[in-house]
């Protein structure tokens, strides 16, 4: 920490000004920045009285790398041709454009040496911010946190732990899934995933099943199934080519990510099984097309459209010197 | 052009080699510079030897930029969220790297004043070439072209006209789906198109119904709508709506893209009408989660993932001072 402050005093936080002031940490540093337009004059009045009578001081770093020339933000995302991760970006560019940035994005393809390789590229560009969606562990990534680089973590959480987080609870998303299909007095169910799932799908798995058996169920009695691969399309087809062979299909199927429900369909399609008459399908992410050509899958909304918002919230928070945080946002099942 | 030259003698280009070699310019300009490992033995050797007889010289300036130490490429597109977009960017992405360059992607959701400014924070950082997917006519795009920086356009042209390019034949992608149609002996045929389009979806209406009208339909009997806006999915929707208020569904219907397909089926799902059986419906683009979840939807294939191989091998011949050119890809209709 860069502050300056006298020996023995605790410096007044933006944390403290924004808890006396009820209002978040990002609302009090964009007014003590200057930026006093998404807030209402009370609040900037309130804020900066408060500002004034606690004493605090904006962290210079912070402001002097703000005013620098380059205006660039770097994302780093996992296979821009997955619709969530094209939700996420489109979202974080809107967000870092109406605060005065640009991004420039970078598609990992999920793999530790391409990370590495954008991530050393964009240290070379002069970046002000790193946003790392559905990161994987690597060097250059371990070498950035080490140096203190500002970095959001979208999504999967960092591989190192800690750091500025934006994503959901996932234990609970798969949970919200179990209960949807147990209130519609379905018992007959399974679960499907990767071979080689992230953190965050395997919360999922773990939230559905976990939920199951507080309800009753054995883990015996949840069918599951996986299959290898990177591409959930094709898992999700593969894993339910195993789940129904030599078996019926289930009367409900949890999927940890749309492009799953999507490979299962095709699979149901192909083979006469109704979906959903002969068989519920809970997905999630609720990618936009679902509400155009799917009008069979339930899911869980991944509000990803606020993403941008809150991901600026804490690359700002970062900048000015506060310490790394997790937001978790609130997802809802929708029912079609 | 700054290729150094003796008066009165025209120099030997990239396209005499390659003519006579009978291989690509690509091919040729590879193998100038070094890059051996994609042409056969018997290739390579039959260039270099074509190369000493003919006198080519490389283009220096094209040596000397390849040279410096900036390796990245940076790709304007509108609406990552759209899922041909999205494919462009993964295929051109991948095209670079194997190349040896990154690529940074920047979201001009189809407006000038975003295009310019991302135009302007690329130039800012030395970027090696530019691809601009989908131009509009806009201030730094003129001024670009106009300083001769390789760009290369994909999907629609150059608004200024002139320049490398990649794409399909838009007019004949239309026609094919009259044909489509047609064959199936379908006679009542509509269109839906946004009242903003851009060339592409013009030219595959104007294709639509040039075919028609040399099948023997006159412009009266092939019912069209229109509606305003950006995306096409609302786009599909609205027009879908036009099209049948007071009318029955059309038997046969083209949309010039997927997208405002998936907003027509939306309508028709709603409203109780089944497809393909009461109107089949074709598209352009064939979307990869076509394939997985929207069935019923005949579309014309646009080989996306050869884009990018395409788009790389023009940029070179650009940094290798060769004229630009325009490269028409096959599209296919798949049927479903």
């Amino acid at each position: 920490m860069n502050k300056q402050r006298p020996f023995g005093q605790e410096p007044v936080s933006l944390a403290t000004v924004a808890a006396q002031a009820g209002v978040s940490v990002a609302t009090v540093s964009r007014i003590v920045n200057g930026e006093t337009r998404r807030a209402s004059a009370e609040t900037v009045e309130r804020v900066q009285k408060l500002v004034a009578a606690l004493g605090y001081r904006p962290n210079r770093v912070g402001r002097t790398l703000r005013r620098r020339e380059s205006c660039i933000v770097a994302m780093l995302s996992p296979n821009l041709d997955n619709p969530a991760m094209a939700a996420i970006a489109a979202s974080v560019e809107a967000a870092l454009r109406s605060a005065g940035y640009v991004m420039i994005l970078c598609d990992t393809h999920d793999r530790a040496d391409l990370q590495d390789e954008y991530l050393h590229v964009m240290r070379s560009q002069v970046v002000q911010g790193y946003i790392v969606v559905n990161p994987v562990r690597s060097e250059a990534l371990s070498a950035s946190i080490a140096r203190g680089d500002p970095i959001v973590f979208v999504g999967r959480r960092n591989p190192d732990g800690g750091g500025a987080f934006v994503g959901i609870d996932n234990r609970r998303a798969g949970a919200d899934a179990a209960d949807h299909l147990w209130a519609r007095e379905i018992r007959d169910l399974a679960v499907i995933h990767p071979t080689q799932g992230s953190s965050a799908t395997r919360d999922r798995v773990h939230g559905f099943i976990t939920r199951l058996r507080e309800l009753g169920l054995s883990d015996g009695e949840v069918r599951q199934a996986e299959a290898p691969g990177l591409s959930h399309l094709e898992v999700g087809y593969a894993a339910a080519q195993r789940l129904v062979d030599g078996h019926p299909w289930p009367q409900g199927l949890f999927c940890p990510s749309d492009l799953m429900a999507y490979g299962a369909y095709r699979l149901a399609f192909e083979t006469g099984v109704r979906i959903p008459e002969d068989c519920r399908i809970v997905g999630v992410d609720d990618n936009k097309l679902n509400a155009w050509i799917a009008p069979w899958l339930t899911s869980v909304h991944i509000p990803y459209t606020d993403f941008g918002t809150e991901v600026v919230d804490q690359l700002q928070a970062l900048w000015d010197g506060e310490q790394p945080s997790e937001q978790l946002l609130p997802h809802k099942l929708i029912v079609r």
